[in-house]
């Protein structure tokens, strides 16, 4: 399956933790066909524990009972997924994201449910039971829900081939593996057999791999078997991993291409942590918010919103409707830091990047704490000179020349569409 | 508990694997009440999964049932050991290694069983469940028996008291724990309460702490809390891991003392590996095992036979009852390798103790593959002069003086008990 | 200084190790003047221990006696260099390079004399002597003759400053730095002081930073303080280290920009090793040589020819004057890896780059050793259709479309230029 | 050469530094002979730069020039040591020592003069010179005097034969070598051709190795070549690196024995640092000296005085000459720690050692800052009861029995001899 570009949509974590429910799926997905579909946002992504009856916030309960159905595959907890009663599954929901025109999309656990080993339930297609494909010893370190499948058992391939089965019978159109991205090269048997599985199952699914730090090393692996990669532990809203994405991304950033992305993480704006006793708005402040989205879209990083997008601001709002923002999102190749160094006691970074048109991108990030003044000149970026153009958040237009002069607010960007099209 | 030598006796592993029964229990019991109590050995040990109806051999069964009692504590499989039915548990087994003058002990998996954490079952004496005490991620690499217990949970001092409680009903007298004493500093809070529990329960216990490589930063917490712990991996009849033993003897040697001492290793000698396909007798050669003796003496380890003891022929008899090899090993203080050097192309090591009775002992051990002719000097040990004595395996006499010379075979030892009261 | 592309030249080095002289640089000037110079070649550099009168091979005379000034400066050795004679240090040579067109390169040590310490010379400019700023322990591991400098003594600035104003009076164009690049962190302020002394000694000069690894957390010290820095150790006629360099460069493909260039190192071509016993043509096959040369293109690598240029035959002649080769050298921006794999067996990499006109490049890499025929889809590249072009060392013609299918020796590259404007 | 006890003995370095001269040691040696030697106090030691005209202080002159024969062999500076004048070097010196009924011992730099290299001077018994047997990029990192030998090197071996025959005729005792204890592996073939010169030169001499801290995976090496080796970098009086002693000396402590001592380093007591701008006396409490010399006589380390003696109080002295402390500093047997923990919240450790009469020694050392009260039980140490006897430092009486009450001060010891005979 070949894409043109990185997936953009919403997932429930940064809001709801282990907690989403159906009608907030729902709310969100209205919102979103509303608002932001006209801009190229499309997948609702359901994310940890909707098999948990007892889920409520954003921790989890080790060893807790399950949904499970008779071949050892996780089902919707119908407490939590009304529409999922009697068997449906995830089928309702997803025809209602479709019926948007929106894309709908589920976060799995590597491996089998560990109460499926315990209780020796079996596999659809084998003669094989749980405790026969188990791998002892392969947990997930945070969450006690599974165990790693051996791929190398009897059993196992039937085993992924029929969880995939089912969540095509649904209508899946995105899978979020979590405990595999980081997990190499220990568990890259399972994680081979998996996406072998997916991509089999007889729909296109978008398969994400979670969490980070992706391994370098891998980065072929992860182009051939999955659409994008956690590049980094879970991103939040705090300026300081704000700040460490540009050298992770400066890493990358030669590995984003037609199906692959690496991926920055979700985007912690508006309003976050719904599921918490406190329940708070972002802490970044709107230039922080405009340096992330700079970042995450001149690399091409997949954009999937954490906030509740009901209770958006105009800002909020704004920032992630931006046209010449998104078409860079969307155009944008070769994207690749050009410098990054002190400029009078300010630490800045230059990025840029083409599209397939003759355009270009020069985004200029002020990494300190105060405001400066940046020139960039057209050597730098080694071109003749620059063609006209404007500044993507403001509008302003530039008119072209040797040298772009910007004043970037405290940890603030600017970014510089250049002779690109209309 | 002040103990004044390191135990000595019988352990299942090394034959009967995960699937010893009472009957092999009883029989070995006999053979040492018969034949090896007069010389000091006493207790007779049930090694690792006593409690697994379906143990066959030596390889576990990943994630198999097991038999447990309503308060999440394992309790014998009655089908391997028939006097254990109707809740008796090893009471009538340790009864009768009782009455044959002798002690008796079980192997325990550190944690709480991962099928009470399933089915969530009670903690004696606690108003918590398995579930609550569980610790997450907490596993044992080889063995899926087990999870770790959180020694911060309310409700893990009550289940680490009610299994030596048990025990203590049982008339348990040595526990040998594993997956603990490699697994510092995670789990030392564990180990801690779990020796706790314990010294506490009413019953004096020897407590053995596996599997090795013991860390050597940790040996004054080893000493404080257990008797003897692993300073290796498991050790087979192997040259290998006999040669190597000469070094992890030397950095622990002197941490042997008045109730706790750094363990070699059971000894495989005799009939060995009764469960698997191909029994075997002990691949060692006589001299070999001679050496073992003599080092595991020296520095004072436990003393754990692993053979078959109905099946041993005379050599192995006469070995694991040499008078005054088992004085060595109950007397000797300030043990320690002298030196290790080449002398004329054979590797040879010096090792050295006192009585304190103004007996001292010369052990030289000969680690290459030819035999070799060695002189030791009274300077050496840095005495006037040699007392009048005897080599211990040999029992030939020897007239003090200047210089021991002695003529050792391949992988063989000498070891001269000089001065040493009769 | 800006710098509009890598520099291309000679250095005596892979011919002539430490023992080149005025006789073989000229006629190798000449011989550049006469071939290449129109293709864009023209420095030409004479490597290491140019002021040791004893040198005669590739190896270094360990503390040996070296031509020095009163101020502690290493001058050519009279000797090898008839016309530095009377003090005139390189200038006649440097004069005679720059008559045919060509510009002129020097090799330094880093640091002071060893010899000006033991004697205790002068430094101009300053009342210190080289005792006074040599740094205790500061040497290099392979050659005996400098101590480093302590860039906070004083006097290391106007030793740093005497030594390029003497370079600048010369005439030299090029400075290659050894025992430096890979010495980071320890030697980062002797660095910057030795850059800062080139930059400001009134001569444009290129400063080359050598031996590698370069360290690459380090790129943007070494992009704000040289030109080139060396990505590798000594790189040699050996395919290990050909198959190497790809991982190399694709880990630095995007720190190449205007005026700053991670240096390949020289490319052994032709006739090799003339100062050994055994005289040698280089040993990379014809294929491997135009995938080295494809390799350094792509990600505009400085180009220094190591074999003698007199002995040049057709194919090495006609491969270092490709145009459209030295085009891609030139223009090639956003240079990159896009993939590397297997292919039914066989490893390949695809690498592209564009140029600022609407250009593209489209290198495929066969690292086995076989031939094998290679697909490359419009899609992998992102773009939607290839334009038409041709192929780099063949010349032959290639439609445009949606496929390159190339067959592909061993060891070889194939390079297509689609869209690129004569 | 066997020796009976560790070396006893005075050196000039934490007082002297680089600096000291003939009329201090001649002063220090008159004052040992008086009032130390009739305790066992026999070695005088001239350490490091006595070939330095210059030499003034503590602090190194890197580059400087020294004093040398022809044959680049260091000699003595006149300026320094008058006595030497007219190529005496230091015979005059140790003649007066010895006629005081002492022993003298010089310093050593590993290795070969750097001026010698530089003047490529000759070396005595070998056509060879300097150059020749200089191991490249083989330097002392704190210190500019020396390369070292390239043992594998013609020359190499005459060389190291041609300093000791020099130092045998000039009466040497002792020599301390420098730059070579953690200098292992890379210079260890040095080593062992330094020692074999050493050993053949025809005088007995005891080798002293420094600067620690030693490998302890190198220990038989040790013993093999050397009588001492320095077991940590220097020591000097700081409670922090007496606390750090302990662990040291308890790897280290079975690897004493006749001939070859584990060394603790110099002891800082009395009048310290005479050189520096700030004269100073020992930082060290009263309580933490005797600690420092109680762990220093248990485990047998040499006894090297740091302080002027001509200026010793009365505290100093009489600790220096407690014949009951310097006893088991003789006679002392298998010593080593026996435990280490906190008793009431303070950190004790409890060490103890043999004599070769059936005497045995108990020290309790009190690690914490404040003042303890601490119990040995006669099972502590695994005697039936302990024997009468008395603590060392106090002289007071211990009438036998099964415990062993001690109250402590801060940072304190005490040691007691049972059933020592007198």
């Amino acid at each position: 399956m070949a894409l043109k570009k990185a997936p953009m949509g919403w997932n429930s974590w940064d809001c709801y933790g282990a907690a989403v429910d159906e009608k907030t799926v729902r709310q969100n997905a209205d919102y979103m066909a509303k608002y932001l579909k006209p801009y190229g946002w499309e997948y609702v992504v359901v994310d940890i524990q909707w098999y948990e009856p007892a889920a409520e916030s954003n921790e989890y309960h080790p060893f807790t009972d399950m949904c499970m159905d008779e071949y050892s595959r996780m089902i919707p907890a119908p407490g939590r997924f009304p529409s999922s009663k009697g068997g449906k599954g995830f089928k309702p929901l997803a025809d209602y994201v479709h019926s948007l025109g929106l894309k709908f999309g589920i976060h799995i656990m590597r491996g089998i449910p560990r109460q499926a080993v315990h209780k020796n339930t079996k596999i659809l297609g084998s003669n094989k039971t749980a405790r026969d494909i188990a791998k002892t010893a392969s947990i997930c370190h945070w969450n006690t829900d599974m165990y790693g499948v051996d791929a190398f058992k009897e059993g196992a391939k039937e085993y992924y081939d029929s969880i995939f089965k089912l969540y095509a019978s649904w209508g899946v159109d995105f899978v979020k593996c979590d405990d595999i991205c980081r997990e190499l090269p220990h568990e890259e048997s399972e994680l081979v057999l998996l996406s072998n599985s997916l991509h089999n199952c007889g729909r296109d699914m978008i398969l994400s791999l979670s969490p980070g730090p992706a391994l370098l090393e891998k980065s072929e692996l992860y182009k051939e078997v999955s659409n994008m990669w956690r590049i980094t532990d879970d991103f939040w809203d705090k300026w300081e991993l704000l700040y460490a994405m540009f050298e992770r991304a400066e890493k990358w950033c030669t590995h984003a291409g037609n199906g692959h992305w690496p991926d920055c993480d979700m985007l912690p704006v508006g309003a976050l942590r719904q599921c918490y006793d406190e329940k708070e708005w972002t802490k970044f402040t709107e230039d922080e918010q405009i340096t992330m989205m700079a970042l995450w879209c001149i690399v091409r990083s997949p954009l999937m919103i954490g906030g509740e997008m009901t209770k958006f601001d105009d800002f909020t709002l704004k920032l992630l409707t931006n046209k010449a923002l998104l078409k860079m999102h969307s155009d944008a190749r070769n994207s690749h830091q050009v410098l990054r160094k002190e400029i009078a006691g300010k630490e800045v970074a230059l990025w840029t990047a083409t599209d397939v048109e003759g355009g270009m991108y020069a985004a200029i990030f002020n990494l300190s704490n105060k405001s400066c003044t940046v020139k960039v000149e057209s050597d730098d970026l080694e071109v003749a000179s620059f063609a006209n153009g404007f500044e993507i958040f403001t509008g302003k237009a530039f008119k072209g020349g040797d040298v772009i002069t910007a004043k970037i607010p405290a940890h603030g960007a600017a970014v510089y569409a250049l002779g690109v099209k209309e």
